[in-house]
């Protein structure tokens, strides 16, 4: 039977996890779940809760016997029956194999089940440990390439957006595309089919906000012409690392607040770009505050109590189509960190200029992934 | 600003967990997280972690200051800024204001964040339930439309995967397509086009493998003739509820051991759809032992050290492309329930065959959402 490639991102003994252990004076490491953190950790990927304990000398994965294909490492693999036994107990039964007393520290994440840590509380010393947030953090090479990768087929996703806007044609308070209403529906649809023949998966990511912020899939309006569109890309490359683009583009706009307001948002994402330019050491605090200066200069009120300024104004980006760090707090930006910068203003009747790129903090400077073109104009 | 639809699926109050607070003497329940959970108590699906408290007077949803777009109930939704207050925190301030004491029980999914709980139980009496899980289980009425809409779409896509192997020409010990090797990745991108055609999400549920179960999109091999190709597809519709459909196709097969093993699983489908045709009341169990049975009926070691019979042979449908219940254990169906029943043999040597179909439990039978060719011939 055939498996997912071997763990392979990150490394299977990571410097980082063994140097949080000394750190803290633990002896191993425990994760209970599934999902983004699991994949980080062990390279696996599935719906079915899953055991992970790491000590600096042995590494085990433990999941459910339904479960089918798991990766190819099955020295390190091993399967439990989840009728039988709780994820908890699979986790206290591993460590007192590996360990030589209880009376050592066990580090998991602050957000692992109550349930789980229930189990490993009753046995063992708990203490939480943010060491795998911040080792998401700085992409490896890998990484980056990987999201270089999922940042390309976002673009073809924003190109096919663009393509469909500029074909519409007015029809009073609505745009006809292919002889139909065109409403955020099939505007996601067309942006999705795209996605997925670029080789990519378009999961929940593709988001359209009709003069307002993007939405989930549920929403499905008509688009009208002479108001706000943004749209949100963030698709998934096969390996799971996600791209993120934002535009906002405006079909026979009028030219008042959304060009005023585009502006803005473009010379603040200039200005917080020129910030990054000093490269680690940036805080997302002072990303954030240049950011809403700049807003502010064009006469958009930077206080949250007004409305007008967005609150999201970026995050980090990779196996979750969004993590940490926010650009807000204290993080200081270290080389490898990966954001997804995303000036925006909203105004409740006006509409929603937002625009959001993802860049690479670097040693001395930044990057962006992908140049794509700012235009309102669908068809420039 | 525009928002989501109003909370619709399931009602803001609904008559279940107002019943489980009363059984467990318990005034208040609260959930913390994002994901799916989440979705199904507001109709709110975001990414950021959001606090949602519940009395039978009081609905309360709490989401973080850069959540764009939430639900357009404005009376039960507020804001907190995640840099200054825990989502723990959060949740104790509002039962504070909600509740009379901090003497009364609070109910909380057994999986809510170990810190959040933390939080709550230092305050007060935390309890856990399992009553969203079991409601989750019986579909609403309008969870069944998504859910059929869904495999509509699923249907569709799988109609793809046996267009592109139709149209592939043998060439030595590969496919060509197009002019090019056939791999897993350009079949998995074919379908996920037609499904995002189709107005489906593909998300990560479009797997396939190849003299294996179905596998990740980590996976992109050539694809040989005269070997199982396990197709699995799950897109999401819009509103969020999933599909699942799992069929084997063969190019040029020769007729041996899967040809055998797809007469089994044939038969063991029969034979489950029989079991539930009795209606509410079979258990997992049941149709899990039915299913083993017939597998073994046709020479096929049904025992779980043999590595023979496959191990998932079905699992809930819903918001989740695999949720509770797993078909095994003793969970009774109901009327409502959604599973996708899915047996399947795997042999390391031979190959890998499947069948997997979504099908309603109803008081008196059963009812598959749609009807899909069973054959392993793509052209058939």
């Amino acid at each position: 039977m055939h498996g997912d490639p071997p763990l392979s991102i990150p490394p299977a003994h990571p410097d980082w996890l063994d140097a949080e252990l000394r750190e803290r004076d633990a002896t191993a490491f425990v994760h209970v779940g599934s999902g983004s953190m699991l994949r980080y950790l062990t390279g696996y990927e599935g719906h079915a809760t899953t055991v992970f304990v790491y000590t600096p000398d042995a590494t085990v994965l433990c999941v459910p016997q339904t479960v089918e294909s798991v990766p190819d490492s099955p020295e390190r693999v091993r399967r439990f029956d989840a009728r039988q036994k709780h994820p908890g107990q699979v986790a206290v039964d591993v460590l007192d194999e590996l360990l030589e007393s209880r009376v050592e520290t066990v580090l998991t994440p602050p957000t692992i089940p109550h349930d789980a840590a229930l189990y490993l509380s009753a046995e063992y010393e708990l203490a939480s440990t943010d060491a795998i947030e911040r080792a998401r953090r700085e992409k490896a090479e890998s990484e980056r390439t990987r999201i270089a990768v999922a940042q390309g087929v976002a673009a073809t996703g924003l190109d096919r957006a663009r393509e469909v806007l500029a074909a519409a044609d007015r029809s009073g308070d609505r745009l006809l595309w292919e002889g139909d209403v065109l409403t955020t529906g099939r505007l996601r649809d067309a942006i999705n089919t795209e996605i997925a023949t670029a080789g990519g998966v378009p999961c929940n990511g593709t988001r359209i906000g009709v003069g307002g912020p993007p939405e989930s899939t549920r929403t499905d309006v008509a688009i009208p012409p002479a108001t706000t569109i943004a749209v949100s890309v963030a698709p998934r490359e096969p390996e799971g690392y996600h791209g993120h683009l934002t535009r906002t583009l405006v079909v026979d706009g009028d030219g008042g607040w959304e060009r005023r307001a585009h502006v803005a948002v473009t010379n603040a994402r200039s200005a917080a770009l020129a910030t990054l330019d000093a490269g680690a050491g940036v805080t997302t605090g002072e990303l954030h505050r240049e950011l809403v200066a700049e807003l502010g200069a064009y006469g958009f009120d930077p206080s949250p109590e007004s409305g007008d300024v967005i609150a999201n104004l970026g995050h980090g980006v990779g196996l979750d189509p969004r993590e940490p760090p926010a650009v807000d707090g204290t993080t200081e930006l270290s080389a490898g960190t990966i954001l997804a910068v995303r000036p925006g203003l909203a105004d409740a009747q006006q509409g929603y200029v937002a625009l959001g790129d993802v860049i690479v903090v670097e040693e001395d400077g930044v990057r962006r992934l992908v140049e794509y073109p700012l235009s309102m104009e669908p068809g420039s």
